[in-house]
């Protein structure tokens, strides 16, 4: 963990199944946060909470109190009353300002927070706390989720160890248009607000908003990346910059692989357009496709739904420009099919499938639309009959 | 079928099944013909042929030949050169101009026409039209389809018959964005050009851009509408546009509920918004989530899937004036949860889907969004486990 930071995960009994359903991260004083949220207008209580704290604080926060269980989206006034109730319970525990405490919630929309057992928590959650308590609090931040998402990069930058840190959870209805379900990074090198903000959202356009599970935009999306600790001379800003990237990648591939009923990660690289933009948009709608997602469940070389799928993305390319490559096999050359080995390529995607939970492998799509500069990746999963399953009885 | 009409469809040996797979619809000398094509980038050869044709000749046409089994996109050069020979080849047996001769392909995308086949099944095709033909020909275009999709509608104005038909086809890679699959329009009501274009336009967006499967867009969406006849009197041209529109649902709807994999057709309307458009929009992204479709196969009433959707869909409205039904069941009033029989809901849910397919009846959503005067339907299908094995297993 990224020094001067600490964290701690509890089980409060917010959740029937008794697993841990309460967290905390605390950055140390004069932390810089950057926040960003769901963009749906159907938004939570707590999201408007962060939205609102950080505006009136100028960026400045110190805590992070987090909920799995209940979403509490779509609760009305209760909403908003019980996150405000809990961070000033939290904030009178840690004996900060109210302002300086956000928070986040995760799990069913509609349900409220068990308030009296949240707020019970909160003295255990405060004893816990701990420079190595993020695993703790990486558990406990979990729904439908597999396994626990989280990893630390360090380096050694000015001879001083800069740290980041990062967790995450998402399994389903993720689709982020900002920040994703929930993610989180601390990090210990000390820079501007302004270029902390400004990094901070390029990483998550070439991370978090480049993944799906299921094309849906949850009410609770966030994203919260904080920073404190010495100044980091000027020249480093740029292995910085590379170090949240690879971080905060991973969290998002973490979550796409983790995808609801999903059996492997799907990369998807597009090359040769205009703009990184529209390169990233043309690689999460491939992505997202139903058509293409089923496919590689069935390890199904089906390169037609990959190519139509492009086609709708409303980015201009030339047909006739086009090539593809699953895995290293090419498909399309010049905008024509080329004869290909069937066999072998669903083969490929097979042996990709069976071992990509274990050795971070994922089945490649790489698609060339033209002769542009611009380039971008998106990752989602394939789309499987569990996933109807899990989704098909959710809350009956 | 409209009278001066006649159509055909036979075994003309291009699927591996042995099923129809040729049809042929022929209209009277001077008929008008409006068509709409994919908006895909990734267009099939025989898009690009009738797109072409059409302009040429100011939007009239006589026949359209229709080949299920193969798609003929992406099939480069040689994709062109098929069509242009198969409908040239139609156009002398028929003694047309090749440019008064249309061409739709449906199947698998990169797969090519077996084109001496093609070629041997036109004197059979031509033999068989006759104005009772319309079955033949409905039957003669399906796929992956499970049922024919046809309906007929007459009236009588200014004391004569006026007939409409229709058919299409259509069952997975629906998400029109301009007319579906395929679908076809005949009508005997003589009308001005630029009064059949409006108007043909204007039921498109109410019917086959209204609904969605699994969110992808073909390459070989094409919707063609014909009409010929004794001039129609400006007064009777309103019940026209009923008809039209209550023929291009029927088509429309009847390729929803038989999307790949579906147990019930799903109806949601959208009301209180300030344009029919983007109540159109809320509707349609409603349709189109992967969570509500997999809670409506497993008959769950879960209302945040269906808010958390519309709160995505990029138009604005106040959560706090939203209202929601499930059937006749009041899940949200004002923006608030209330408290609803759950069991009733999902019994309701249970029951439409048992009875969907005999009665005509769907799962119906009805969302308030606010006080304007904006309203539209749109129409999609639960997502199932089947859906996933048809589409995993498919080329390989």
């Amino acid at each position: 963990m990224p020094s001067g930071f600490k964290a701690s995960g509890i089980r409060a009994g917010l959740k029937a199944s008794g697993k841990p359903d309460l967290a905390l991260l605390l950055a140390p004083e004069g932390a810089i946060c950057v926040g960003t949220f769901t963009q749906s207008l159907v938004r939570a209580a707590c999201v408007e909470l962060c939205i609102d704290r950080l505006k009136t604080n100028a960026g400045s926060a110190r805590a992070v109190l987090i909920n799995s269980g209940q979403a509490n989206a779509c609760t009305g006034e209760r909403g908003l009353l019980d996150s405000v109730c809990a961070t000033n319970a939290l904030a009178e525990q840690l004996g900060l300002c109210p302002e300086e405490v956000l928070i986040c919630s995760t799990g069913v929309i509609g349900e409220v927070i068990p308030l009296e057992k949240l707020i019970s928590g909160l003295d255990p959650l405060v004893k816990e706390l701990s420079d190595c308590g993020g695993s703790a609090a990486a558990t406990a931040i979990l729904t439908t989720d597999l396994v626990e998402k989280q990893i630390a990069y360090e380096t050694y930058l000015d001879g001083r160890r800069i740290c980041i840190g990062g967790m995450a959870k998402g399994s389903g209805m993720i689709h982020p248009n900002m920040g994703t379900m929930l993610g989180y990074i601390t990090c210990d090198a000390g820079v501007s607000s302004e270029t902390w903000t400004a990094m901070v959202h390029r990483v998550i356009e070439r991370s978090f908003n480049s993944i799906t599970v299921d094309g849906d935009t949850s009410t609770n999306d966030a994203f919260i990346a904080f920073t404190a600790g010495l100044p980091l001379a000027h020249q480093h800003l740029d292995t910085l910059e590379v170090g949240l990237t690879l971080t905060a990648q991973h969290l998002a591939k973490a979550i796409a692989r983790d995808g609801e009923g999903a059996n492997c990660l799907l990369e998807v690289k597009v090359l040769g357009a205009e703009t990184d933009s529209s390169a990233r948009i043309i690689a999460r709608i491939i992505c997202s496709s139903s058509l293409v997602k089923t496919a590689i469940n069935g390890c199904d070389p089906n390169w037609g739904r990959i190519i139509a799928a492009a086609g709708r993305a409303g980015v201009f390319f030339l047909p006739k420009k086009l090539s593809l490559w699953v895995g290293t096999y090419q498909l399309i050359k010049g905008g024509e099919p080329l004869q290909f080995d069937r066999k072998a390529v669903s083969v490929y995607m097979k042996q990709q499938m069976n071992g990509a939970y274990l050795n971070d492998d994922s089945v490649s799509i790489i698609l060339k639309v033209g002769d542009g500069a611009g380039a971008a990746k998106a990752w989602g999963c394939d789309l499987s009959d569990q996933y109807v399953r899990i989704n098909a009885d959710y809350t009956t």
